[in-house]
């Protein structure tokens, strides 16, 4: 094994590096974030890159092209972390990448065009509420006010940025433009490619999302007076409405997903009081927006519905939107050559959850490669595992579909 | 208009005594419960009665029989009331007995029994967590720990007590024996007399109770990268569950009243997490404890179902039980013989709450009287209402049950 052994036990280093005793919490702008971030410029040194931090906190690794005007191709994912997080999320795609270059630069192989590695500083917004934050800088979106964010002690975003060293009046200059490509590797997340036997596949598309806060009003009662059919039970409509999404999207496998994920009796009930009123949330995902736009304004009917014959009222708030950002089909392609030139059966999927590719797809054509999630493809979770076998084959076919990309014409 | 119109306006009085400033809230042993309890004092005095605290803080009031022998009958309902309450739970029983002996006073009219009207002092249980507590002493029910729970404060119920001025240590000299009968008039707290045009019932007996504690555990995951097929989304499972609870009830619809009045998310859920694990309660009520446990065992098969079919585990915990109280048939019907001479068609009904009518039954036969509850039979709650021609009619069924009721020969 060339890669998986090693990348690993990159991945146990770095999750040494947390806030939480026992276990892994690395959020943005903390001293273990300082200290991961100078671990992997470490790395990024030692594969023959030059590496350090940008004046965001992001780490930036550069192996240079073959000619001085070679176009680049980035790629990279992030080094934080959720809360009691598990050990390859981000990470992985950082060290899959440093390992295809630790591998080129053995064989003193330049590229027909410069390749970086970002280590993103932010995706997962659990200090200041903020998702994303490094992929955003880099793709010319990351606004001022994101600098007034405030973390759980009030401390703004901007502060903390400066105490770490950063640099805030650069954040503008770090937008990039021109780049030929950028091509995240990423564990899966879910079970798809644990469930068909497969090591890696290629991701389809970004998938969009929906997001409603239904509340259902009806009539608080006594448990003990109020006979069945006159009631108007708030817990019993808001939960055949959960099983209403549930049903849909579950007749739509291959269109949708979605969830209940938040839902609560307003002052938190009584055991002996009959609800009167539930708040709920629906969050719907697709790779394709017509089919997630499509199921919104069906559920919006299913569920009124409900309402209606129940005696309840129904208030709907889509607070919001995210539309689907489509992998780029040429390298798509390109990565499923990759992956054939191991052996393995391509698998194409959308990827339900949001990535820093979806930033860089605003400037770049934009592709993921996932690798399988082990243990049911639980995630954000310390059970979250991945085989050395698994990374192997996944930075192998990173590294072919590296030598063999041939960057367009500028 | 003979009694109506006044008891409604002494509801009003009584619910100026309140702890919350603009609703009402009176619980026990606090400086309101003693002015409220002063003031009923106050009226079974003009009533003609010898009334006072007794060592627990209820309010005795006694109207003396035809013969210093005579048997007791006694009536009376709670002085304290929920957060927030209505305004003629419990108070109204109070009231419309010493419109009774204030009817017969000013007749001269003495009785072939002692009347005593008890202004309960704890039944709804707000303060320290302990319910029925002035009725549970009264039938010799009284225990010595109930005097360790403690309020939010941490201040005990003995210590209230003490600064109260009432007498811990007389506490079991309130016990009574020989009791001819114990009749309670209430709001019915619930619709079945409003929707049935009918300002009394008679009830036939005191529903019994289950409460259980359900745990549904699941798998947590990504909302957006499970595929629907393999979830065990434990809040879809719960909301199974409670429809299948509502539904049993509903299809009994004598037999059973069911509420699922909890049911929360641990750790309260997020928009974008399948639920993990959901935990809710279940509160089964019938006058037939037959009936109640025979829905308590199905419905545990049946939710068991739901759970093994969902890959989810269900922890059961049965943790109350309260038999049904049946109302005396005979009382029942010189109450129905009542309302019947006042021409009032007569509706028997359970009493799907709990009163202080079901502790006095372990000491003498027992009866209620209901009226009827407005606004949808809306209780426990500022908008319980009652007219004045309901209070009316039923005050005067009481008394015209008193003039023809004869203790049996002891």
């Amino acid at each position: 094994m060339k890669f998986g052994k090693r990348i690993l036990e990159q991945a146990d280093r770095l999750a040494e590096f947390t806030e939480d005793e026992g276990r892994l919490t690395r959020t943005y702008l903390t001293p273990k974030h300082r200290e991961a971030g100078e671990q992997i410029a470490a790395w990024m040194r030692e594969a023959g890159m030059e590496a350090g931090f940008d004046a965001l906190g992001n780490v930036v690794g550069r192996y240079a092209g073959d000619r001085a005007d070679a176009p680049v191709v980035l790629t990279g994912s992030h080094m934080d972390t959720v809360v009691d997080a598990g050990r390859y999320d981000g990470t992985f795609g950082i060290l899959t990448a440093i390992a295809c270059v630790q591998d080129l630069h053995k064989r003193r192989k330049r590229l027909p065009f410069a390749f970086e590695i970002v280590a993103f500083c932010d995706e997962e917004g659990v200090r200041f509420g903020v998702t994303l934050i490094g992929s955003r800088a880099l793709a010319g979106r990351f606004t001022p006010e994101m600098l007034k964010a405030r973390d759980k002690d009030g401390v703004t975003l901007k502060e903390a940025l400066v105490a770490f060293g950063g640099r805030p009046e650069a954040i503008p200059l770090l937008s990039r433009k021109g780049i030929a490509a950028f091509v995240e590797s990423h564990i899966e997340q879910g079970p798809v490619l644990l469930d068909e036997g497969l090591p890696v596949g290629v991701v389809t598309s970004i998938a969009g999302a929906s997001r409603v806060k239904a509340r259902v009003t009806g009539l608080a009662g006594h448990a003990g007076t109020v006979p069945m059919p006159g009631r108007r039970d708030a817990l019993a409509a808001a939960a055949e409405m959960a099983l209403a999404v549930e049903r849909h999207c579950a007749s739509r496998p291959r269109e949708l997903v979605g969830t209940v994920g938040k839902f609560a009796i307003a002052g938190g009930g009584a055991v002996n009081v009959i609800p009167g009123s539930v708040e709920f949330t629906i969050d719907l995902r697709s790779g394709n927006d017509a089919h997630r736009k499509a199921a919104v304004a069906e559920l919006q009917v299913a569920l009124n519905e409900i309402a209606q014959r129940r005696g309840v009222t129904l208030d709907w708030d889509l607070f919001f939107e995210l539309e689907a950002m489509p992998c780029d089909e040429a390298l798509q392609a390109a990565l499923a050559e990759s992956v054939k030139a191991h052996g393995v059966a391509v698998r194409h999927l959308p990827s339900g959850a949001g990535h820093d590719a979806m930033e860089l797809a605003h400037i770049a054509p934009m592709a993921m490669l996932f690798v399988r999630c082990g243990d049911g493809g639980i995630s954000h979770n310390p059970r979250e595992t991945m085989t050395a076998e698994d990374a192997d084959i996944a930075t192998s076919v990173l590294l072919h579909f590296l030598e063999n990309f041939q960057p367009p014409n500028p």
